[in-house]
């Protein structure tokens, strides 16, 4: 099995995800958020690019939608919540649909649309995407979502946790970008070690959300894999 | 001062390098033939893109220029050299001009015109590099050239130790992916023990270029910084 890492959502390039499967990495916060939110009985997110757009489907059914996400990693204007991971409980989420629009994760996902299958992963789920890969035993890349078109440390190293666990179990042959992640992460298997160097590790403390922080890069809390498919990302 | 890093020759984007200093990499093993070509005594290094052009250029006046480089790692047909700066030599070399064209490294300066200035940088000059960049002290990019569009472990380091000598002289504010080459190189300071797991690298030492990768992983051999500008590479 063949493994690469795409660094940023604007780095995205057709052929190299072209009918292929990916896992898109956005673990401060938005993918976090997602597993969680699915893991807490959502029914469905529907990641959107624009804001606007978010509230227009939202107007449907009010009751029905929570409305989530971040512009500057704050809360949106209307939103009913940002994209803290810990704001997406069983009692306000269970049997609804979250509509999310973020900086850098929703895009990311939302750029990947030509792939034949996309995977949402996080620390979080990081085993069980593992698991899914090993299962499906073809090619996959990494996409990272990264920060506002940049690299992202913190998106780094969970591709290399998930590499990690995917090689104890079968051969990989991996890009010199995806031996590099592996490296990062074996030599930081606590992972806050490194991460507390990335540019938005320090934005996120620096809006007092440690626990997002703490929470966000906890390995396995949850065994579900959620997939986007015709718009709709479902566990 | 900022520092950030574009990771391969197919990755470089108009905005991030505009009107900036810029500096290009590819240790293994381009960059490292155009110092050695420089500081063994040719009067200038003419880069370019295709094989047909370099040509067309010697034709003029076939004594007077040295034809160099690779494709698929191999020397071209009807050329001089190929990729090893082992075989530019001082008594080959001096006062003759090299017209150069190679997958990535060539490629990497070519794409990068529109930098304010182009310094063309390996292992065997890093602290000549890093004083110039200290000395100008204006934000700067690093471009790894990578190898067939894709980052490659060997430019990385590379960039990792050149940013660790401009940290030692002044302050510097470093992008994620700056940050995590910084990291590599102070974790592998002896360079091989990381690069061994490039691609790249086995690439070469499969053709048995053992001796070039010995030293194109050379430190500080050379003071001299070379410079790209107007199609031509001058130390």
């Amino acid at each position: 099995m063949n493994i690469d890492i795409i660094i940023s959502a604007s780095d995205i390039k057709k052929e190299k995800i072209e009918g292929k499967t990916v896992v898109v990495i956005d673990v401060l916060r938005a993918t976090s958020v997602m597993v969680t939110a699915l893991k807490n009985g959502c029914e469905k997110v529907i990641p959107v690019k624009e804001v606007d757009e978010a509230i227009e489907i939202a107007k449907n059914d009010r009751s029905r939608y929570i409305l989530g996400g971040e512009r500057n990693a704050l809360k949106i204007e209307g939103f009913d919540y940002s994209n803290s991971p810990l704001e997406y409980t069983k009692d306000v989420i269970k049997g609804k649909t979250v509509i999310m629009t973020t900086t850098n994760g929703t895009q990311a996902i939302k750029n990947a649309e030509c792939a034949e299958r996309i995977i949402i992963a996080s620390m979080i789920n990081g085993q069980a995407v593992a698991d899914e890969i090993v299962k499906e035993n073809k090619d996959v890349v990494f996409i990272n979502a990264g920060t506002y078109g940049q690299f992202s440390m913190d998106d780094f190293i969970t591709s290399g946790y998930i590499i990690s666990r995917i090689k104890e179990k079968i051969s990989v042959k991996l890009t010199d970008i995806a031996t590099t992640s592996l490296y990062i992460y074996d030599n930081n298997k606590d992972i806050t070690s490194f991460v507390k160097g990335a540019t938005h590790y320090k934005r996120i403390l620096e809006l007092g959300l440690e626990d997002d922080l703490e929470y966000c890069l906890s390995k396995d809390i949850t065994d579900i894999v959620p997939e986007y498919k015709n718009g709709i990302i479902k566990a």
